[in-house]
């Protein structure tokens, strides 16, 4: 079937009933709904979102709004890519049901909320510090979408509810998947690997703003995250200074951090980076301003 | 059937389930579920709640739990009354079906949420003024009740989802409607009024804690409450400083506000309470300390 746009969260919601009623179930004996809540401007990272949604459940709604509660900078909201049209296409072919593309007033009706979900200690570090309130505006629009997409009684059997986020946007995930817990969302949060250019640059919708020079300094990042990846699967130390000054070595790139931390906490690891053979599971994370864009870009570890 | 106490979010799912598709539906077309969130400490107040909940659902649920997020004092958290026995007993005469009773690490394992709602402005004024914090534990915990108690499927059609909250803590009324509405939750509050002693008392947990004395000086509130009342039913200027002069003339009782807002953003009415006759609706509020208790009470008022 076609896919079908809609702007209100009445239309969401009596479309999520029709789609979870007539196809619910068809993959098996728990119907199943999943959401992929994104902003807009997709590229192949979404792709990969969308078609993980799409293999795994009846029904599967996309989400496009561009959140002003999770911008600090003004100017960054406005210049953010919106193309819808491009953006229904490429979920129709992916085989997306409905997308919700709803206004700001229509999500915010009256205004900014008054009340919202706040991320706590979770967003004081790495892309919190440099971005005060950013999680808070993601965690309450994040809530709302689950709120209104959460899917109704399908004849008699319970639905299976999953959401689906980008590994990409890693302290997002860290973050959204503590809100489930902490709240008691009925929901299961899915994460969905980085899908990066041949080049090895993590795709990115803030790409588009880097020009050829940019873009080639960029690279670093993945350089120096493939080389963590390298010595944790050589089970050797990781010794991430070394990862440091690699980024540090390249003109054009202001380095914002580099660490290797607890997945879960996103803590930085005191164990078995330095000089002791690496073991156990990790995340690389980094963030970077090249040339007048801000990166990040994260890769998990693992000791083989 | 005799009422059922649960102690775990996984029995009180496997509840909800079962009784929404035993009974669910045998009021009408839509089956529905009513939760009552309370702290246990059951007085004829809480009873009026349930009896609402009962009245208008097929299945209802009354929550147990005396919520450490929203106490700032340690000692009156030690010291809230717990009656769970009786609570239950009292539940099931009402004809209540579930109880979920969790203990603290059930509720909260591994120790207080990082993500937490808040209330925002709405929790600086009133209550929030003397007890910061209160109002973002009571919406962190009721988030959570709202997402543990959701129904899930009957048959093929929606189930309401209603939640029963007293008047008689107004401000936690209003920012829980506004909770809600902000985030999107899939659920119906409903206020219900405050049930009061013959003497005029506004029945509280706390009130047991009053000696002779201080019942009787404590009276001066509701006398207060009441001559806004009349004075608003006839239409008349409401001058609120009688009220706060008729309280302030009380031995024993040390006021801490009464003021006209109104019901919603519980700002304080800037019109027609002096002077000019009373027109419209409002809500007078008011909080005192009574020997070692904290009373608050409030009365609806409507110019007839």
């Amino acid at each position: 079937m076609p896919i079908t746009v809609v702007r209100t969260k009445a239309e969401l919601r009596s479309e999520i009933a029709r789609l979870t009623a007539e196809h619910g179930g068809r993959r098996g004996a728990t119907p199943s709904l999943g959401l992929a809540p994104t902003m807009g401007a997709l590229h192949n990272g979404h792709r990969m979102l969308a078609e993980a949604a799409v293999a795994a459940n009846d029904v599967v709604v996309a989400s496009v709004f561009v959140n002003p509660l999770q911008f600090g900078d003004p100017k960054d909201l406005e210049r953010y890519p919106r193309t819808l049209d491009a953006d229904a296409a490429l979920l129709d072919a992916i085989g997306v049901d409905l997308v919700f593309a709803p206004s700001v007033e229509e999500m915010y009706p009256g205004g900014e909320p008054l009340v919202r979900v706040t991320a706590g200690p979770l967003a004081e570090k790495w892309e919190g510090a440099s971005r005060p309130g950013h999680f808070d505006g993601v965690l309450t629009v994040v809530s709302k979408l689950f709120h209104l997409a959460s899917p109704g009684p399908v004849a008699g059997r319970p639905v299976a509810f999953r959401a689906y986020f980008g590994q990409k946007d890693a302290q997002q995930l860290a973050i959204v998947r503590r809100m489930v817990k902490d709240l008691d969302f009925p929901v299961d949060v899915v994460g969905v690997p980085i899908v990066r250019a041949e080049d090895g640059l993590a795709l990115s919708s803030r790409n588009q703003f880097l020009n050829d020079g940019d873009r080639e300094a960029a690279l670093v990042l993945s350089r120096a995250l493939r080389l963590m990846d390298e010595r944790a699967t050589a089970h050797q130390p990781l010794e991430p200074d070394d990862a440091v000054a690699l980024i540090k070595s390249q003109p054009g790139v202001e380095l914002d951090y580099f660490e290797v931390v607890d997945a879960d906490t996103l803590e930085p690891l005191a164990f078995n980076c330095r000089e002791t053979p690496f073991t156990g599971e990790a995340l690389a994370i980094v963030a970077a301003r090249v040339g007048e864009v801000r990166l990040i870009d994260n890769m998990p570890l693992k000791a083989s």
